[in-house]
């Protein structure tokens, strides 16, 4: 049915456009100013579920939102391509509202192949990913010199619902484990018998960047009972390293990290002071 | 010397406050919202010599640059450590402004802890890594369902100019590699030996998300004889692995994949429509 409409659309030669846009991790401060800019551009959002409602409270436009729940991705996915069918027939600017990074597990190459069966070439909008966010709000720096010097970003679901392999064990790496919390048993199993020794560190940040985040820290033997007792949930992000601990060792009080602080400055003054250098060129 | 001022300071109670800043790859449109308010609510903005020119523009408070050059970071990095000194003394709001993420290959774990010596806790907001920025902008996905279920960061440039252990091969994963352009031949010759495909394609990015930036593909076998004949320079990103041709292999024109385009409304209208929301709120 997408091919038909598809069809239909190119050959009236009036179809919209899409641009996927990555919304960052969930606080509206941490959207780009490109994202904010295609947002407000746009004729119609569609949006993932997990996008936070400060973001979303930011669209003036017309707004669909995703109903992609375990089990049912395929369906809600091809709702997804639907809506931005029919909204390129009629003409519109469509923005594709990604959580964190489009190309960071956000199926946005997926998309992109997709849409260009319906005769349109998609623009991409990178955006924050949790996988560097999530750390950083926990005071937790993904590299650092003489403790980690690469930074390996995984998924706990691979296709067809599949656990992909763990990397390989190197005592100069940190690991990021996205949307895998809620096997953490298994993972930390699969760790140790992967070699990772069973005191490196493990943090875990739950809901990173909003109101509600807080972060646990263990080591991989008994980051499996600290979570169960904390009832550590979905979405969280899992730091495993030794870079986990190299700010929290020496601090006394590793809440006073924090990712930023609004500014009491509003958007409109900011807006007059950069107005001259922040617009008319292409990039 | 930093110690006395340090002491000093601590002592007179009226320190100023750091909040290192990601400023992202280069564009101005790749800052965050959160970013563009610290910069502006800023007293001095100390910020690395390669943020671009567009993004200084927006600088309105006083401004020192640091003069990292290879061969004399560490005198540098004393220089930036004393400026601090010196703001947190005359109790400024200062910013660190550094390209990209500060926790991905920007010493920020390390600058947070040397302010921790001054007496204050450094504040970090996230950026747009390049290497994320960098794949995306020319079109490569690393993350893609069936291709690559994992991305690993690396630098080509490792503690006291040491040259860092690459990653063990696996076919589904995207290895991103910093600063090591100017070391390709070597390490095309390390992932050979280690294993990988002379077949992988690789794509280097040189300067993402600036009107200059290029792209060239080829595979670890080739890429040296590319790269030298397109001159490759400094700062470049580059991919190995499946990822790097799964959308350009089905493109006609992979050049019209942007990052994003400068809409044409301006940010006031933009602070105009998201005032409501955006702020008001701690997070």
């Amino acid at each position: 049915m997408l091919g038909v409409i598809s069809n239909h659309a190119a050959s009236s030669g009036k179809l919209g456009s899409i641009t996927l846009v990555g919304a960052g991790p969930g606080d509206p401060d941490l959207l780009t100013l490109g994202a904010l800019k295609a947002i407000h551009a746009a004729d119609l959002v569609i949006a993932d579920r997990l996008v936070s409602k400060e973001i979303l409270a930011l669209i003036k436009s017309e707004l669909k939102i995703a109903q992609k729940y375990p089990g049912c991705a395929h369906d809600a996915q091809n709702e997804i391509y639907r809506w931005c069918a029919e909204g390129l027939v009629e003409g519109k600017k469509i923005v594709r509202l990604k959580i964190g990074d489009p190309f960071v597990f956000g199926r946005g190459g997926e998309e992109v192949l997709e849409l260009r069966k319906f005769g349109v070439e998609a623009k991409v909008i990178p955006g924050i990913s949790s996988a560097l966010a999530g750390p950083l709000a926990a005071g937790i720096p993904v590299t650092h010199r003489g403790v980690a010097n690469r930074v390996v970003f995984c998924t706990g679901m691979g296709k067809e619902e599949s656990i992909p392999d763990i990397p390989a064990y190197h005592p100069e790496q940190t690991c990021v484990f996205l949307m895998a919390v809620g096997r953490l048993k298994a993972l930390t199993d699969d760790l140790t018998k992967g070699g990772y020794p069973s005191t490196t560190p493990v943090g875990i940040i739950e809901r990173a960047t909003t109101p509600h985040e807080r972060t646990i820290r263990g080591t991989i033997e008994d980051i499996v009972i600290l979570a169960s007792e904390e009832k550590i949930r979905p979405p969280s992000v899992i730091v495993v390293g030794e870079a986990v601990n190299v700010l929290s060792k020496q601090e006394k009080h590793h809440q006073t990290i924090i990712p930023f602080r609004r500014s009491a400055m509003s958007l409109e003054s900011l807006s007059k002071a950069c107005e001259p250098s922040g617009e008319g060129s292409e990039s």
